[in-house]
């Protein structure tokens, strides 16, 4: 059987898909394969794999937002309304949303890309959170989450046709997610250093010596900017926010923000600034030229819903035609009912005084101030240990520590066939069970290493967990010195 | 700003995405409108509007089943698991399904394409439906529903960087969801025509024709199969399937089996078999030889949870290689928590006894009988009509009946742009309110005309529904003869 040449094989397929490289997906995959080893009793030094390179919250303990999945509940068996297992704000708000479902089931197909209806909330929720800028709800999107709002946007964004490809411009370090886009979309990868020496803020001059040089090659045309930074934790500053706008406009790229993270800042003086209200604010010169598209999802923020899929896109200066596409591709690609009720349960604020504000609130409190925390243990623990340097980390969900490998292990992976930093990775969890993400996966200047871990476990955890790294990290220095 | 050139539009986006179609989307725009309009007082020579254009058992009042939603909801919000407001099953069942789950929640991000727990449920169950024939959960994929595995696979094996685009052939009529992709990955659709004067049977010499002369222009090298046909009701027979099979193993074509309606079968002798089912059966020469992919969907079946958006898919033969570049490429769209849950809850049979196992059975006939009795219907109504016939139909949910349209009428819908069959829908729409798909979306032979009918209304308003079909062709025939 095996050297029956399939007709579907290897070299028959399309061809862009080999270039798919899902850093996350082979890391996933070894963890499970580590439990199923300790599980079977296979001796380990340490007693379970600790999981530091995913931002899921509720994969680590994070209850789920009680409000939300109580009217996610109600909404999918709407013979609870009745119950006084729930509270009345949110039996209120599951009769509002079911009233505008299909026939009043989030199992029938809910156009939400022809009736607009979940937009119109979306689009308020938009303009609440900018201060009154209007949004339009023809101009939005509802999503799987913002994966697929990024993976459809950048392949409409991409064409071949003429000499010279799209190039499609992302900061290093980016999201994996961005390098396979491109990849599939057979588009060019035109990478912008952030400035690590500036806690990873964007240098437009990066940005545009980056650009110049890659009009040699390819055409430019998206400028991809992830603010709250992942997996650099930086939040833009206004002024950045401006100079990247100036340049977009100068410079004619479609600035496509991922603002996944914008409820997730948590720095003392780090504000959220969204591009739509930097924009607008810079006036009609601005506002009324750059093309904009900001992506947002419920996987992250403050309800952690990474399982149930749901977020939006909202486009600015986008040609109505061209979003219309979209339109018609996406209505083969309905977003899940459930997922989006669950984000129409967030999307209008709980008022002091309901009955579900108080939990609302505490445990928003929480989430922000373990992740405050967390960051001031990665940041103290991580600087003292001599060859490990982290940035101030001001919101994200993630420390990404750049991290010393001696001489002798980049040369012991360069004869494996790894990179340096993923060599330590691996080294790190088969010595302590704990996983994180190598910079190679998320980009790094050239000569730098970098870790990526996620801050999301209780604190005291996190602790001992950064003490365990860095202690691992020493060892791992003087081993290969 | 209308005549400001901006940097993506419909010149620069990707190309080939203004090849999409989507008619249905077109059509639920226009229905959407409809609505409004009648809303706004505007008069209309009708109350409603009738959709007769979708497959959506809960938008046509259909309750959902009892049984998947109190699981759903019980898996959303796990507090309810001590309410008495749910049967012992369906706590079990909840309970079985969020020990399952990463750190139990539905919030999380579960791997099942890593961790292969839901993947053993499918198997098993396609286990039990195949009579014992063994299911490999690693040749699973969970999806959101069929739409997206259908997207991804056919995606997978488009390779055009040989002389020859890929071929990809689809029956005439299709869905149109074939048409689309095939569009979308630049690939060529080669068509074969079913068999009208034998009920839309699948005829293996119209495929090998269609094979012989597309290959001089093209590669075709998937052969998609619906079963049981959406739009024409046909469920194929085993020997017409075994047929296929050959086919496919002597022209090492791909066999795509699009079965999600494999649970909407009700003419009296027509039984579903799958593919999988039939190609074991026929012995190693052909189930070790023949690659074969099959999707089934919670949309359809007796579930109709078209919003929930969960399927899966399922692969012979293909190398673990390929599978393995469509898993990673899923990692990034993982599919639904809630949709995943839902598809788990009936994937084990309820029992006799079981406390739920009455109300679903309950529930499952009246879907049946119900398309058993429109589909009589349809037959009877629709043949009873001149200039309009109607084949059997034995399963899925639609009727394809021929019309007549008179040549007038066919002069003016060129004069129009427009395809005849659509003149005829939009006619019809506009004086009746009924909407119906036109045959041209889905493909007939040339000269012939065709609409698609949902049969899934309650029999009673289907009745009146087809006699006002009727009467409009016999007024629409005399205006245009």
């Amino acid at each position: 059987m095996a050297t029956r040449k399939r007709l579907l094989n290897l070299d028959t397929m399309n061809q862009a898909v080999l270039d798919v490289e899902d850093p996350l997906g082979s890391v996933i995959a070894r963890e499970v394969e580590m439990q199923q080893e300790i599980n079977q009793g296979i001796k380990k030094p340490f007693d379970k794999v600790a999981c530091c390179h995913l931002g899921d919250l509720q994969l680590m303990g994070y209850p789920p937002c009680t409000f939300l999945r109580q009217v996610a509940a109600l909404c999918t068996y709407p013979e609870l309304l009745d119950s006084d297992r729930f509270p009345q704000d949110a039996k209120q708000r599951a009769r509002d949303i079911i009233k505008q479902l299909a026939n009043g089931s989030v199992g029938s197909y809910n156009m939400t890309h022809i009736n607009y209806e979940v937009n119109q909330k979306v689009a308020k929720f938009i303009e609440r959170r900018d201060g009154g800028i209007p949004s339009n709800p023809r101009d939005i999107l509802v999503s799987d989450g913002a994966t697929q709002a990024i993976l459809a946007v950048l392949a409409m964004a991409v064409n071949n046709e003429g000499t010279l490809r799209t190039g499609i411009m992302v900061s290093v370090p980016y999201h994996p997610l961005y390098a396979d886009t491109i990849r599939l979309n057979e588009a060019v990868k035109v990478e912008y250093l952030l400035d690590e020496e500036h806690g990873w803020a964007v240098n437009v001059d990066n940005i545009r010596e980056s650009l110049y040089a890659a009009r040699k090659h390819c055409d430019p045309r998206v400028l991809c900017v992830i603010n709250p930074g992942n997996p650099t934790g930086h939040v833009l500053s206004r002024d950045s926010m401006e100079e990247i706008i100036r340049l977009a406009a100068q410079e004619k790229l479609l600035l496509f923000a991922d603002e996944v993270y914008q409820d997730n800042v948590f720095a003392p003086g780090a504000i959220f600034h969204s591009f739509k209200k930097v924009l607008f604010e810079m006036g009609p010169e601005y506002s009324e030229r750059v093309q904009l598209v900001s992506v947002n999802s419920i996987s992250k923020g403050i309800s952690g819903e990474c399982g149930l899929r749901s977020g939006y896109v909202e486009f600015v200066n986008v040609d109505p035609e061209v979003f219309g596409y979209l339109y018609i591709l996406k209505s083969y690609e309905l977003p899940n009912g459930v997922g989006v009720v669950a984000m129409e349960s967030l999307l209008e604020p709980l008022q002091p005084g309901d009955p579900s504000y108080e939990t609302f609130q505490a445990e928003r409190r929480t989430l922000l101030n373990n992740l405050a925390k967390n960051a001031r243990l990665a940041e103290e623990i991580l600087n003292r240990a001599p060859g490990i340097h982290c940035n101030p980390i001001q919101g994200a969900m993630y420390a990404y520590p750049r991290i010393h490998i001696p001489d002798t292990a980049i040369t012991l992976a360069q004869d494996q066939g790894v990179a340096p930093d993923a060599l330590f990775c691996h080294l790190l969890l088969e010595d302590t069970g704990i996983i994180l993400l190598d910079g190679t996966s998320f980009g790094q200047a050239a000569g730098t290493y970098h870790v990526r871990l996620s801050l999301i476990h209780p604190p005291q955890e996190l602790k001992s967990t950064l003490q365990k790294i860095v202690e691992f990290h020493a060892r791992f220095v003087q081993e290969y010195s």
